[in-house]
């Protein structure tokens, strides 16, 4: 007993020196050149090249463990590194390198009529703290963003991933120095004591923002334990509506795409509300292509008479993110229904209109509450590369601060400067 | 004992449905036309002109009660409405209609190279709930600033002013179905018990953001209490550092200003930071100046040598906000030092430097963590009206989501259009 909370006062100690040691290292690192952000994140990249065989082997011991921790094999898959994957993780920091710095970047500039020059300028948000699970890349990217952007930040990977985060963190580490950034611009919380998370969330004076990544229980633990702002969203309940009268062909292909490119993503597609009018027409073509595409589709009573392979859908499958090869379908009587539909159970994140009427483009544009909405494209789009952030460092769908995609700029605050020659206010 | 809890029970039920009638305005509010929220800004304007009698009797009912608040002489003169402040009142809801709706306005706009047309536009928070202290024509401006902006919002004035807050309110509300806005885009929390706040600021899914104004343990309350984001800052610890060859009239003009123009506001400075190699040919004549002007000057070592009527400082001093005729004076022997100083005892409100040196100038604009820095130019343009902004709701000195003054921009969020013609991702 004694002994086990002595331990724990331990833990809490080193964890308040990190967040800390992560405050000290944000100032300087907040003024640093935009040469030296990039040199390091260059320079990384090579290491990450030159140290693949330390890389990889430490990715294996994560391997050999994995069995014990319960992954299954799509969950090991997502752990593994190869030489390929390494040279992809690289890649992304030259990309983050090449992206403008946000630090320095003016919003709003003028001159007053008294002759003050006014402007609000980006500055770096502060410290980081990033929380996440079993994809070692993110230990990478996230680190990436958070220093090019300007903040120095604490990484927190999954007990899985321990020794690949900790060799990638000790090659981002290890280059600070020579690029000229303070040390401890980038540390990795060393252990695999969930506690340590709780420890660092009771921190509000020293992290400025706690930005967590993986599945809802995660998530709702952080904000649930967290004194600092934090960047989430819980999941992407994604609607497709098909209006009446839309292109069948590119309803079909935009549903295909949304639901089977990438099932396990937030931005995947999970329901589709079909206008009464295109039901019968539209239906039984998509359950056969769905089913060639080993889709299951739960449908309310209309899709069970359209779609020969359908199961019923329970009350619950509306508010159900599958994250999985499986599809609701509902036959809405008009687009009334299909927004009152996505306002109930959306979980306002990404929302697609399949629509040949421009009425019900513009409304659906307009109405519907959620971080990205969409007209005659696939779900997917709501993503930072594909926007044109450059790389996310995550989505949200709060309201406050940033909504959607975020990426450099939205790991930022502002700071008015306000410059004259001895005015004052009458 | 029973009549109480029964009494609570009924103040959070009728507490929740405040907050969702706030709610389900909010959707129709978000998309209505800038020309309704216009003419309802008018309309309230020229109301206040023909209701005067009715809105100064409210307000007589209001001072009579005074004394027994315990309020002083200043209280009362902020709660005291006048022909001539109603006209003010009247004028600030003629401005806010005059400023460009914040919605629906395209913060980036572009063309991909898939063709696909993605904007990023601003719309309405939701639903804000302001708390504020005895002012009454809080009341009316941030119901304008928040109507304007897209949000219905809840308002909750403090006790001393119930009467002036319910006449103004009124006003306000009976002009909203006449301009085709929702009914309850504006409500009044008509109760002085204190656990309506509470019962409020648990309601995170129907609450989009607080904004607390008062004193920093009304704002303290609010910050433990909310479960949504709260826009807010504590106190105003303003700095003005001479520096070395400064201009020593314009440092005297500009610290007069900062100090009394309003003593009693966030931006008004609180400590004067003097170089050592300005402070004797400086501080005495600063000192006359401000005995003129009756401020009290708190001073270290350095200045009790330099300024005729200065008592010494407390260790306290520096982290004062007086919002009164003081000063606290220190000399230093550098910026590093000012720099030290005010990252140590500032609030990171505002704060100022008066040098004719650029790199000065330069240093102090990047390395003060404030969400407003100043050179040669009084404190006191920290102000939303000041630096173009039109109107503020507040000062945010938080980093995420706004920071500085806040005015309509500030209570939006953003939403991604993405629009196409059946692209899916590769």
């Amino acid at each position: 007993m004694k002994s086990e909370s002595a331990e724990s006062t331990r833990l809490e100690v080193e964890c308040r020196r990190i967040a800390e040691r992560a405050k000290l290292a944000s100032s300087p690192l907040a003024i640093v050149s935009g040469l030296r952000k990039n040199d390091w994140l260059l320079e990384s990249a090579r290491a990450i090249g030159d140290r693949t065989d330390e890389l990889l082997e430490s990715n294996r011991r994560d391997i050999e463990m994995a069995p014990a921790f319960g992954l299954n094999p799509a969950a090991i898959d997502r752990l593994t590194l190869s030489p390929k994957r390494l040279e992809g993780i690289a890649q992304c920091l030259r990309e983050v390198a090449a992206l403008p710095d946000p630090v320095g970047e003016a919003i709003t500039s003028s001159r007053r009529p008294n002759g003050l020059e006014v402007s609000q300028i980006r500055v770096p948000l502060g410290v980081i703290f990033m929380i996440y699970e079993s994809r070692p890349n993110v230990t990478v990217d996230a680190a990436a963003l958070c220093v090019k952007s300007g903040n120095s930040v604490i990484l927190r990977g999954g007990k899985e991933a321990i020794h690949s985060n900790r060799a990638l963190a000790r090659v981002l580490i290890d280059h600070l120095g020579a690029s000229g950034l303070p040390d401890h611009s980038v540390q990795l919380v060393d252990t695999t004591d969930r506690s340590a998370v709780g420890h660092l969330l009771a921190l509000p004076d020293k992290i400025d923002l706690a930005i967590p990544r993986g599945g809802a229980s995660l998530i709702r633990r952080v904000v649930a334990e967290a004194r600092m702002p934090v960047l989430k969203h819980y999941d992407g309940i994604c609607h497709v509506y098909v209006d009446a009268g839309a292109d069948l062909e590119m309803a079909t292909s935009i549903i295909l795409n949304s639901k089977v490119q990438r099932p396990g993503v937030c931005n995947a597609l999970e329901t589709i509300l079909v206008h009464r009018e295109a039901a019968s027409e539209f239906l039984p073509k998509l359950g056969q292509v769905l089913a060639e595409h080993r889709v299951e589709v739960r449908g309310d009573e209309l899709t069970l008479n359209l779609v020969a392979h359908a199961v019923p859908a329970s009350s619950a499958d509306w508010d159900t993110e599958y994250l999985d090869l499986i599809v609701a379908i509902r036959v809405v009587e008009n687009l009334d229904m299909a927004l009152a539909h996505i306002a109930r159970h959306g979980s306002k994140h990404t929302d697609a209109i399949v629509t040949s009427h421009l009425a019900s483009a513009r409304r659906f544009v307009r109405e519907v509450d959620s971080a990205a909405v969409i007209v005659n494209a696939s779900t997917r789009f709501n993503d930072g590369g594909q926007l044109g952030l450059g790389a996310e460092i995550g989505i949200s769908t709060d309201k406050y601060h940033a909504r959607g995609p975020c990426g450099l700029r939205e790991l930022t605050t502002t700071k008015w400067i306000i410059q004259g020659h001895g005015q004052i206010r009458d």
